[in-house]
């Protein structure tokens, strides 16, 4: 039977609430995902929340209820609670009709089989969240193999990454690693690294693409630093007609990957 | 002579921080932009804010000089402020170097010259102002025509669309109309409707595009309305390889921009 908490002075909302936080992410090791949707989806991977919060007008749900079922059967805890903590729970003014806390997960390069996708996506220091959760959304679905975070990047376990993936936070790996160790990975199998660039004359149409294809993407802000660009096997461009002179680094990462899907696709 | 704003109780503060909310910029018919980038990008685009904010630290940088001495030359005024004030007017903890308060602009469909480009993008009931921005910010890039907003979309003007157009707002036409306006303009003149739909099995990449290609994107959530799909003159799908159903929709619009773009560059 769930309990049931509708104080928000309750010291386990106030720790939950707090996995918003990154540095209670990392001492906690767990973080928040939110919806129905997203959580549903986890569930069909095999992960279910430690902790699983649910309003009471939505108990009824069938999905809440086969939620709550299978998290209590894998020995979480689901708490009932009003809307307006969940509210608190989620940071938005809509609440989700679940929030689930997790505990943190992923893998290693060494863990990785290169050979089991076509394309793999790989950023190095991505600063913005919901980039970073878009890119994984678009990852699951062109098929890659993961996400290789390289350098400081944003948490993939933050609140706007987990929302802005959809739930292909718990679909595709995340490996989060330094730039040497990816590079020492990377030339002792097959793969090309080809690297989103303005500094090219290469349109990115106009490049082969086998299988595996590495793409890498640079900070926002900076692109990658010419260290990177000077290892990359090659070094592709996405043309610009306008004023501007970049796209926004999901934008490019998903037309890059594309691109490569459908050559890989024949 | 830039004047000196040091109090944030000062009246003038409180009223452009207020153009964040959808309500004052309606009644003001006024917007905010932040940033050297964005702001230099839309004085050279011919448009000048009616106030300029800039904190002392970089009242010595060329670029802000310059910006101070076309506002005050276009009759507007530039005001010295504290970084403090700046990081209230714009709401976030590192204060881009300038705020502008803009008047609003627009468009209409009768003053599109629909052959003037190749590619226009149409975006239907779009909820997420980052999703706005970015959408604009491709459209600036692969020479769209405009942006073409139908029913009730979120706000071009509000102050994340601005940020994440990083500028493109500024160059980019766009439109806020009804779908029956819309479709009684198309149809009076060449042009196909393209929409993209998960209920069809025409991939995007099998269908010819000419010039001019209206694309239309609907809602994150739910999509277009089967009335709209019907309208359109081909629908397209973009191949989904993974768990999830959809792209994000930023990320849609900017696969199949591509490749029309592709397409008519030939």
């Amino acid at each position: 039977m769930p309990r049931e908490i509708t104080a928000y002075s309750n010291p386990l909302v106030k720790r939950v609430r707090d996995l918003r936080d990154k540095r209670h992410r990392r001492e906690a090791r767990q973080f928040l995902a939110e919806g129905l949707r997203i959580l549903t989806e986890a569930r069909e991977t095999g992960r279910l929340p430690r902790l699983l919060f649910f309003a009471r007008p939505s108990a009824q749900h069938p999905l809440v209820r086969d939620l709550v079922a299978a998290v209590e059967q894998n020995g979480g805890e689901a708490i009932e609670t009003t809307p307006d903590i969940l509210s608190k729970l989620s940071g938005k003014d809509n609440p989700q009709a679940v929030v689930g806390v997790f505990d943190e997960f992923g893998t290693t390069l060494d863990a990785l089989d290169r050979t089991s996708a076509g394309i793999w996506l790989v950023a190095e220091r991505l600063r913005d969240p919901g980039n970073l959760g878009t890119i994984l959304r678009t990852g699951d679905a062109v098929g890659a193999g993961g996400l290789i975070l390289i350098g400081e990047c944003v948490d993939p376990f933050s609140v706007e990454a987990v929302r802005a993936s959809m739930g292909a936070l718990f679909t595709m790996p995340v490996v989060q690693t330094g730039w040497g160790d990816f590079l020492n990975w990377l030339r002792q199998g097959p793969g090309q690294l080809v690297g989103l660039s303005l500094d090219t004359d290469h349109d990115y149409r106009g490049v082969r693409y086998a299988a595996p294809t590495f793409l890498l993407t640079g900070n926002e802000a900076q692109g990658m630093p010419a260290e990177y660009a000077a290892a990359c096997d090659t070094l592709v461009k996405i043309p610009m007609l306008g004023k501007a002179d970049s796209l926004n680094a999901a934008v490019a990462t998903a037309v890059m990957a594309y691109e490569v899907l459908a050559q890989q696709r024949g």
